[in-house]
């Protein structure tokens, strides 16, 4: 199956099948559409018109039975942020779309008349297709409807009507293999997506196999790859708790974000956490592990059921129980998890619209705690596009200037997610230089400044974290590119078999030679591509700091502050 | 009357009265607000939290018998633009200033509790009080209020519900002669104001005269200045209908926005008119001529009077009247001078807020030409800071990002104004080069694009426009800084007598020799300290550029786009 871009424009409704050219022939993944967008994008264009590209590339090992390899990435320039973005998930179509020889999809334009859209992928064609009954629908009966259009198990990614709405924090939704959605989730992907009046896209599972080059090479070094992954403790406290595992540990180490970011500890910790959580899954009947894409060994999803034993919600991570949670002092896992599909149905990423809930209620718009009150507003206002839905669903940046507040975590107008940096650092360095604003999964310091894992380094002093934060930024990107989850880091970074088997993957998919050095240098050529599309953007090194606040406000119960300097965090860049 | 510094610090609610520090002395107006900003200001903090500073400053001939220098410039990094800004307006507030030997007032931190104050100055005091009565009152009740508690003709500055709730685009209101309001309308300064919980400001009017150092020279500069100004034919023209004589005069160019910036005439150019709203004052009894501020020459300002004769609206502007008339279709000049006292009311921007109402009007939460909708909207919403309210009282920027738009008209989140870019294009450089975002008054190249002052210049091509803008807002940087209306440059322009003259009188008055090469200088001057400002917040030549769409979308009737390079662009500040 050779490899194409296919390429879809809006404008005039046409679509083609094209060659792949060279430049883009080793990239994946975050790295293609990184590359696409930098080449194609013009910097300063509206994030919400015609010059914006939707860029979708599974990773370079996607479509294969390599473990953990079904994520998708999509690009844009994002009308959160105004940077470049690359947000990837689980799902089904990754692997679809490479075992129908996608290397990458790019939408391009916008149609000029007041209609929506749907496409189809297969093998040999883009179909455009006009789409009027599902306008309005949320992603779950949006799925539902397609899914029963058609008897083929086909991928499917969706927008909500947050989506349609263009709100920058709307979602690309995925569906996973059993029904529920994964999300492409940070900074308005579903937001251009709904510039480009697509409701929904189709991939077809008629395509073929993914060529492997050496296949006896690729099982075995498979086969390390996954032991690594399942022998590593953390991808089993994940396989146990799932990511919610944090809240405690988090809590713990007195950077848990709590009441809008004046706390570093939550009272209500116990009942929100992974431990509460597994033990009233179990109860209900729910799923404990859950795999969001077909091939992961770790299964960090679950299935989370109410309490008449009915699916509530699933893919449930920690940095959305920590927001709608500790942030907002909700300790109700109940509400947490209907305020949790309610978001996956509008399709509004869960960080960015449970911070801007938090600051909202600093503000006065509703009580701290108050979480059937969260699910109303979301339900009632975000969904339908109230003023208030709208206020909201721009994310945390829109409330805090909507009601002229000053405690405001973004950094790049992205809300900053579950750790605070003042009390773990390291990750207060990644949410400031990362090329995507705040995003905790671009240089997850959190592995060795709170779980010993790649080694210890103590998350309140200031010493290391640039070059912590750099290195796993740098790897990161990396990784990002070939369609393996994030959650391979741990082992990576503790089992000495890991990385290589991972680079024996590539090499055995493509019938390369690539060291570790090579790995590095695409990571950092990803990271450079991103900061130079950024820098023709508008951005400088001024804007790669924390609020103010943080600098400011000592953070309860370390009593302390962000307090590198602006010549400390540039150095980050220098590499 | 020795001058000195009035600070202010609302942390500690303690103030201090200090000398001149040798490097502000000879400075005023905006040259000396940009000035301490520049100096005291951190670019990167949050406008609107304890590390910004408001500061007052009447100009270097404020205070005096010179005909028209009584504006005060108010400064501040702007939580509209994020840039530093300078907003000057009349009133009886600049010349009290002076007399009262304030060379500039410097109000800083921001209370930790939630209680309201007032300030009162003298000459010998500046007294800080808890003010409880007239909090969320509106500008006009507040003034009624604040001069019945006292016999003293005080000068007063205020803020109104949209200060109080920290919009971007509140204004600080001052008082003029008449009980009537002038405002430092742009930029969110009364935001500002706001989040340091002062509800209104007091200056006495026992203060001393201001000294001159050569009193004959002075009142033979000042003949002869005020002889300029009043025989050049703008100013007769502006006496006689006010700045609105410029509706059927930009409407004639093809250059009058209309409808959200879709067009460049409006075919309701004449019932809001100048000449028609001339011939209505004169029919209900109103004031065809009125100054905005005691010494004034041209009286460009008026009272218009509702059908029953009873005062509706003063100081009605043609940028008012275009931004409420023809970009929101509305072609009814009372719901045009309601909505006006509306919003002098609750203390909004008249441009921003017109010019966001037309984006929302695009985005359906009204239909264009509602002007009774607009008044509801703007009394019920935006008055009572409901959600909607909080989006149009945010700005035009605000509204569109609310609703996903992307034909926006701003420039550094600033609303673009009452002259269309593309079939003006010395303006459009004007807006985009602007240290603070866009705004006519920053070098008003409509004076020789339009009004052949100054020499002519064809609005349509792009030859000498750069150049014309810069000198502009070289000159007007200086002219700002001396308390003059912008109103003496189109007698400066043609009038050779005039600009000696207005240098005739700051050497009078401070025994000084400039010449005009030291006006071109502090023009000069000034503009970098604002531009080096703004860089320190984040800001590069990126920021200096129109919306996308003006470059994409014809205007008719000329069907011209906004062409100017990047690199054309950026030689604006070859200087």
């Amino acid at each position: 199956m050779a490899e194409k871009i296919y390429r879809v424009n809006m404008t005039d409704l046409t679509s083609s099948i094209e060659d792949v050219p060279a430049a883009w022939a080793a990239h994946g993944g975050r790295g293609l559409t990184s590359t696409i967008v930098a080449a194609e994008v013009i910097p300063t264009c509206h994030p919400l018109g015609p010059n914006n590209k939707l860029v979708l590339a599974p990773g370079l090992l996607s479509g294969t039975v390599a473990a953990n390899s079904g994520r998708l990435s999509i690009g844009a320039k994002s009308p959160l942020t105004g940077t470049i973005k690359e947000s990837n998930a689980g799902g089904t179509a990754a692997q679809l779309f490479a075992r129908t020889g996608v290397k990458a999809m790019i939408i391009e334009g916008q149609p000029k008349e007041d209609k929506w859209y749907s496409i189809a992928i297969t093998p040999d064609e883009i179909t455009i297709t006009e789409e009027t009954e599902l306008i309005g629908r949320g992603n779950f009966a949006t799925i539902e409807a397609v899914e029963a259009r058609s008897e083929e198990k086909r991928a499917i990614l969706t927008i909500g009507p947050a989506g349609e709405m263009r709100m920058a924090s709307a979602n690309v939704s995925v569906k996973d293999p059993d029904g529920g959605l994964r999300s492409n989730g940070r900074g308005g992907l579903g937001a251009v997506m709904g510039s480009k009046k697509i409701k929904f896209i189709t991939v077809d599972p008629k395509g073929g196999k993914v060529e492997i080059a050496n296949p006896d090479g690729f099982r075995e070094a498979n086969k390390t790859f996954a032991k690594a992954l399942v022998d590593h403790p953390v991808s089993q406290a994940l396989g146990q708790y799932g990511t919610n595992v944090l809240v405690n540990i988090v809590n713990e180490s007195g950077g848990l974000p709590t009441k809008n970011f004046t706390l570093g500890q939550f009272d209500g910790h116990d009942a929100i956490s992974g431990e509460t959580m597994a033990d009233t899954i179990t109860q209900r009947g729910g799923k404990i592990k859950h795999n969001c894409h077909p091939g992961c060994v770790i299964q960090c999803s679950q299935v989370y059921n109410d309490a008449d034993g009915n699916k509530l919600t699933s893919g449930f991570e920690y940095e959305s129980i920590w927001a709608m949670g500790a942030d907002c002092c909700v300790d109700n896992l109940d509400h947490i998890a209907e305020a949790d599909r309610i978001m996956d149905d509008i399709g509004v990423d869960t960080i960015e619209t449970s911070v801007a809930m938090a600051v909202a209620m600093e503000a006065g718009v509703l009580e701290f705690g108050d979480g059937a009150g969260v699910c109303r507003i979301l339900k009632e206002e975000v969904g339908k596009g109230t003023s208030l839905g709208r206020i909201i669903g721009n994310g945390t940046g829109s409330v805090g200037k909507a009601f002229g507040m000053t405690r405001v975590p973004v950094v790049k107008n992205q809300a900053i997610p579950a750790y605070d940096p003042r009390a773990i650092k390291g990750i207060g360095i990644t949410y400031a230089t990362s090329t995507q604003g705040a995003d905790h999964t671009m240089g997850y310091t959190i592995a060795t400044n709170i779980l010993n894992v790649g080694g210890k380094l103590d998350p309140l002093t200031k010493e290391g974290q640039v070059e912590l934060s750099r290195n796993l930024q740098i790897a990161t990107a990396a990784i990002d590119s070939t369609g393996m989850c994030l959650f391979i880091a741990f082992a990576a970074l503790d089992d000495e078999k890991c990385l290589p088997a991972l680079i024996d993957l590539i090499n055995a998919r493509f019938d390369l030679s690539l060291t570790g050095d090579d790995v590095v240098n695409l990571g950092k050529h990803i990271l450079k591509t991103e900061r130079e599309f950024n820098m023709k953007a508008g951005f400088t090194s001024i804007d790669d700091r924390l609020p103010e606040f943080f600098y400011t406000e000592p953070l309860p119960p370390h009593n302390v502050v962000f307090d590198f300097s602006d010549e400390e965090i540039n150095t980050f860049w220098d590499f």
